[in-house]
């Protein structure tokens, strides 16, 4: 059996509701809800819940999937072979996020998978949280999100042993690289050759937002793919409207969107680890601090929007707008269940589609 | 017939003697030489002969490619099937070569193709070189490299439409846009969406060094891939010794590469318009220049390391090593025949690879 069957086989043990090709929702703070995670793995793909503004807000949501899942076994087939796991994963900001109380969490539900990323002090962080986390629940895969090639191979020399590792290229949204970032055309067939023999599935991230990047991605040699900007327009997605009617009126990713720490500043979040800034879509506080306004200004106009609600977003608005830079590819809202099946069907149209007139 | 296949049609009958996947070799400034070019079309490929530092130069080149393109008609089938064309295209950086210069090597030698690239005055002057190469050569077919959407939207605005468009991703080597540049996951889709209906190929540059990048390319829209920096590694090359070294040792192309005008200076080129800088590998003048070394030290360096030749490059090294961030995938020099057949087969590989465990 070849490497790549080998892992598709281990995959499809590890979550058996989830259908070919593998398709991840990430876990995007806040915004990656109950309600997208579970719609997601009911489509035959992986939801993950995102952190919270506190890890205590986890279980509460934890408790929601729980009983959304609960519903679901009882009222029809789906998730029947499942006995004690949760078909869902959490993810976690390790540099933010309280251990303890994670750890209680995981013990308590269960959840299929735990999605690290961010930790303050690199490879001893993720020991120590895969290490608890395998303490607390043996079902629980350790998902780990890396950006560069070192860190893929600083991996491999941890104590612990990712089960999936997820390659995130320099066009996602949200927290990346700041500055070694790269796209996924070049680093994710590199990090694969560093990490081959190691009998990992690696997962890409990064500007996926249809059927064609998630079928490049495959090419490049993913063994799935994980999307978070296609689905904040989701219908489930835990998102204000006006943010999510900027993702959808976007586009030209790479002139509309940057990386700035501006908005996290101006949201009252600091603390993030050097290594990572967020991709946002470019609006009014970024265009005024690049003409040098004052940071007090920008951040009194910031909480003036905030109170605006809906219309603080938008290219005259002044609120956060995380976002990837696969915005040009998005022209609506649609249930998460809509987005799993078209990118489904999307990547075996493209293999049709480039079979046809180009091999 | 689809859209893909028309376009599939139209491009084989151009370019007979070109198989499926269409694979470029694209025309890298004098390091693409005649050899390259005529074995990479010799392969079942597209090669392109590289700008030259006179425009002048290229007539030698021209006369070289048209002796060997007429060996291989009297020695073999090769090229065979065509009459007049010349079976390689020849590139121009638009705000350094000489226009009339340029249509009276055209006129006499007839390339299949003319790529253009890097205009002072944008559409005006890609409408100009169009025009004039067409009133030269109808045989020869206009190809135009852009790396953004606003660029792929001008060229449905001028008054002479190009043959082929290459969109050209962030992760290229040499120049390239130097601030509003993206990878090809998400660039690529976008513009091809743009351009939808305009019935004009597109091919994708930036980042492809093996069957996995074309492959991805492919499905990403393209109906072509280009590479660059891989065919740096050829036997072909017209490169030194110790740059070529450098492109087979150097990887983790986020880090060991970097878009940068310091090179450009130290080798004296200036002028070139300011939307462009080249992506080089990092050696000694960038570290030291980042130190706050002073120019004039680094270029007093820079020349006497010219004058050591080959041990010129390399990490100790400081002259240019202008490459994509494909270096990692790039670990030794090839024939540029062998080049194009295991590219070939790498997509061809990757496609069954993917259809039999993902779906």
């Amino acid at each position: 059996m070849s490497q790549a069957l080998r892992l598709a086989t281990s995959l499809s043990r590890a979550y058996p509701w989830v259908s070919s090709p593998f398709i991840v929702s990430a876990p995007m703070r806040v915004m990656s809800g109950p309600a997208m995670a579970v719609a997601v793995s009911r489509a035959g793909g992986l939801g993950f819940l995102g952190p919270s503004v506190k890890t205590q807000d986890m279980i509460k949501d934890l408790e929601e999937i729980s009983a959304l899942v609960h519903d679901l076994r009882k009222s029809s087939s789906a998730f029947s072979t499942l006995t004690c796991t949760l078909p869902v994963g959490v993810g976690f900001q390790l540099w933010s996020d309280d251990l303890e109380t994670a750890i209680s969490g995981i013990q308590k539900f269960k959840p299929c998978a735990a999605w690290l990323f961010a930790p303050r002090n690199g490879q001893t962080d993720y020991d120590n949280w895969s290490r608890r986390i395998r303490g607390a629940s043996s079902q629980t895969q350790i998902w780990i999100q890396i950006g560069t090639l070192a860190e893929a191979k600083g991996l491999l020399k941890g104590s612990e042993r990712p089960d999936v590792i997820v390659v995130q290229g320099a066009d996602a949204g949200g927290h990346g690289r700041a500055k070694d970032g790269l796209g996924l055309i070049t680093l994710l067939p590199e990090v694969i050759d560093a990490l081959a023999g190691s009998q990992i599935p690696i997962f890409a991230a990064g500007g996926i937002a249809d059927g064609r990047g998630a079928a490049a991605a495959l090419c490049l040699g993913a063994d799935g793919v994980v999307m978070g900007t296609r689905f904040l327009a989701s219908e489930e997605a835990r998102i204000s409207r006006g943010y999510q009617n900027e993702i959808v009126r976007a586009c030209d990713g790479a002139v509309a969107t940057t990386r700035t720490l501006l908005y996290n500043h101006l949201r009252g979040t600091m603390g993030w680890p050097e290594e990572y800034s967020p991709r946002t879509i470019i609006n009014r506080s970024f265009i005024e601090h690049q003409e040098g306004r004052s940071f007090d200004e920008l951040k009194k106009d910031h909480d003036e929007a905030l109170k605006a609600g809906d219309a603080g977003w938008g290219p005259e608005g002044r609120l956060a707008t995380y976002a990837g830079a696969s915005i040009g590819l998005i022209h609506g809202v649609k249930d998460a269940a809509t987005i799993v099946h078209e990118v489904r069907e999307g990547v075996l149209e493209r293999f049709s589609a480039v079979g046809k007139s180009n091999l």
